[in-house]
């Protein structure tokens, strides 16, 4: 049987320096414990634009389609965002998260122990936290038709339209509530049902779904903007939330940060089962290409290798390993390795991009 | 001449608890410093619904409509929650911002130094913040059309609109600017103008406005997730924010949250000046209804107070006055007078509301 498939998407900032320490885990892997896979590369991202003049090359999609995950470092620039919105970096992300139908993306809000002094929040209020945030991905209002700018009584109207079918709803509250059954047990939906019609019918899917399927799991609703004050004062009272894809965006990246451990946080885009029973899938860190570290052997590579590790529990059925490759990075921090990002005010001395990777791999 | 005119709706749950201090004190400034206001008031919410079979009724709109300033309780409860969404409290709220066209809502986030320990931040991180959140307020996805849940294909779908016209942003941009050049002349502008066309021509908006006629303030762009993230690392960095109705909504919660004085904190909504040259005004407790501390004397009425106090500031132009509104409640806290939510773990004996009035009272 051929090897599964990996197609790395190394992408634009500091994408292509946390990548190559994911590579060598890759190989690692394939050396040490038998888990060979197929590994191809691509561009995305500003990278692509550069050489084909758009963020994401039609042979480029089609390849992200065959393979079993794609690993995806980070996308866009300062030198892009002159570009039209029709070219820039993010839609190439978009293009991909969309024509694979990445419905459910796991964004986990985790925080390790070693830095949990880290947190802008009291360590109380944040050491242990372990909380998944589920967000909707290929639909809501970063798809929804009608829009655009359009021109109405002499000036220029902005235009962007939420929209949600029952069944879009039903697909990711299903994963939602099967993680939660292998964790906690509680899923909070999020919402405003409370002023908009596409939050009204969010409630009533999530909730038919839960008395039909999952009446086991604990279930309760709440409105986004409450939902953002108890992620502040009182995180750990959630353990899986799910939300739609603009709410998930706001309220997972303040859930990350939350944790202090932003440059270690890593997320699974999932879709359907392929015809191999994988799912289609897309793995990424949850920070962005940080354009103004990148190219200095500064980046913190953990957050791209945990998702390398979401990849092997979730397309690969390895948990075992995933299991070992955490177990090495948290010993490499318990350690005191640490990049420069995490550093605290105290200071102490950084390890470079390449000296993490590689105490990672010792570790393993 | 007349007595300015104000109109008290007290809504739901704590409510009228918080506004029987707030007359209190406006009967204090009456007595005692020469400034009479004459008072009505009048039903919203789930007491209007109780009465009128509607959450604002068509008199009670029309009074709004009239008065120089409305102060609003809060609204909503879970009596209510059973009520189709036309009918729900809500509505009257949001009727009231749309109808008096209150499209600028001014979120002061600040952290009462009494207080700096009770946020889940650290200290360091909230102690002395004060930022102010410009919410659009009548526009977005709370209002745009088209909307509603539609069958498609055989299956139910959920769709809101987000629409902004040039010169609703225009406003809404204009009065942050001018915020901001009486306080820390730094506007900082949020939306998603990577994903969204309507954040894209709410960014070139905001940016002409301040090209044209605020070059002197400093202006800064984000995307509403990285503001989320910001907000929660370090909120010192911002001044004045400006966003739009959802965004708002969401972010000014976090906000408020964050500085451990949700119990504190008051909002002024306010739309174009009238014949009498002052703008309409509703003012209104950040906090909701809180049901399940109604009606039992528990409540803390300070930010409903505090509301008053941005009434005599943005309504009445009585700056000296709201300052010493203020200081009372600053010396009411450093003296240690406490409602129930403003003691720590450490405990302490509380004070009822209405103690909390009158100590208020005594230090004016
Ligand atoms: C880059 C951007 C398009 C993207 C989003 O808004 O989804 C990012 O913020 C994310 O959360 O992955
Ligand atoms: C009660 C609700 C309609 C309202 C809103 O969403 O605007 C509230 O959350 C607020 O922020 O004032």
């Amino acid at each position: 049987m051929a090897n599964p498939s990996i197609l790395i998407l190394a992408g634009d900032g500091i994408g292509p320096e946390v990548m190559t320490e994911v590579k060598k885990v890759i190989n690692w892997f394939g050396a040490k414990r038998d888990v060979a896979f197929d590994v191809s590369e691509d561009l995305v991202g500003g990278a692509a634009y550069d050489v084909h003049g758009v963020p994401l090359s039609d042979a480029t999609m089609a390849k992200a389609q065959e393979v079993d995950a794609v690993l995806l470092g980070a996308v866009g620039g300062p030198k892009y965002d002159v570009l039209d919105f029709s070219v820039k970096p993010e839609r190439g992300l978009l293009r991909l998260r969309k024509e694979m139908d990445l419905y459910s993306n796991l964004r986990p809000a985790q925080c390790f122990d070693a830095l949990a002094d880290f947190s802008s929040l009291k360590k109380d209020v944040v050491a242990g936290l372990d909380i998944m945030i589920v967000r909707e991905l290929t639909s809501g209002i970063y798809f929804g038709e009608p829009r655009g700018i359009i021109t109405e009584n002499n000036e220029r109207v902005g235009i962007n339209t939420q929209r949600y079918t029952e069944s879009e709803i039903e697909r990711v509250a299903r994963s939602a509530f099967e993680l939660a059954r292998r964790r906690g047990n509680k899923v909070c939906s999020m919402e405003k049902a409370n002023v908009m019609e596409s939050g009204i019918l969010w409630r009533e899917v999530v909730q038919r779904v839960h008395d039909e399927d999952y009446a086991d799991v604990e279930l309760s609703h709440m409105y986004a903007d409450a939902g953002a004050m108890q992620l502040c004062r009182w995180p750990k009272q959630f353990d899986v939330i799910v939300t739609d894809n603009l709410f998930g965006d706001l309220l997972s990246d303040a859930a990350a940060m939350l944790t202090g451990s932003l440059g270690m946080l890593p997320s699974a885009s999932l879709g359907a089962p392929m015809a191999n029973g994988r799912p289609k899938a897309m793995y990424e860190p949850v920070h962005g290409s940080a354009p103004d570290i990148a190219g200095q052997g500064k980046a913190n590579p953990i957050a791209c290798i945990l998702s390398f590790s979401m990849a092997l529990r979730y397309s690969f059925d390895l948990g075992a390993e995933a299991d070992r490759l955490e177990a090495a990075v948290e010993k490499v921090l318990a350690d005191g390795v640490r990049t420069a990002d995490l550093l605290g005010p105290e200071g102490g001395s950084p390890v470079s991009t390449a000296e993490m990777g590689d105490a990672i791999i010792a570790a393993l």
